[in-house]
């Protein structure tokens, strides 16, 4: 967590971005993360405009947790963080999806993906196990 | 569209899915459609426990239309439907990653894609051509 924030897009492109969204009524957008060389979809979480723009300035992706109102910096007690390869805004503005390279799981039970259940038969199973316990400090 | 829709998830199956599903105060939660196979991230959109429990019965996926407040089965008009792979569900139940097999374009602009734009430089640019005209029949 030492190494240095490493400015990924221009401030004029992060004012491009902002201006292409469209925040809804609580000045959030939803993003998608996924990991940028597999493809695999690890999780999905909401943006406000400090979180895209810190986000954009440092290369490392901050959401804003709708349960603790605060920024959320993924990663930055479990370790887990995120670093943005790409940013990619949708048709209609109220859309983001963030190509990420994910350190350890993306997920606070340890799975790789949140996206872990899924139908069998007549039951939810889980069709991945977690690839590290989960980590106590971090919430969405 | 004359085809026979298959029932791909057994009905306690569905069941469980939507046991599993927090539904927000809307009666919605978020639904991310990837092509099953090349991983591409097509399209975010909203699902209700309506368009969920069709999606999984009929294998074509429906989503809710917010904007026109009514399900939206989609490419009913268009012709790009999307042919249900798997559904998951993530950790804490409100959003969905939908497998699918797009036929065509999945944006209503004619883009493969909604998520078509990203910063280059000091400005948004579009990463791909349209693959087909826009299609008047959909809107989202």
């Amino acid at each position: 967590m030492t190494e240095p924030s490493t400015p990924i897009v221009a401030p004029k492109a992060a004012v491009a971005v902002l201006a292409a969204l469209k925040f809804n009524a609580d000045g959030l957008v939803v993003a998608v993360a996924q990991q940028h060389d597999s493809g695999e979809v690890l999780m999905l979480a909401w943006m406000n405009r400090d979180s895209v723009r810190e986000t954009l300035a440092t290369g490392r992706v901050c959401y804003w947790s709708r349960s603790r109102k605060t920024l959320w910096r993924k990663g930055e007690s479990s370790g887990h963080v995120q670093r943005l390869v790409e940013l990619r805004v949708d048709c209609d503005g109220d859309a983001v999806l963030l190509l990420i390279d994910q350190t350890g799981p993306a997920c606070h039970t340890g799975e790789r993906s949140c996206f872990f259940r899924t139908p069998r038969g007549d039951k939810l199973i889980e069709i991945a196990a977690p690839t590290e316990k989960p980590s106590a400090g971090e919430t969405r």
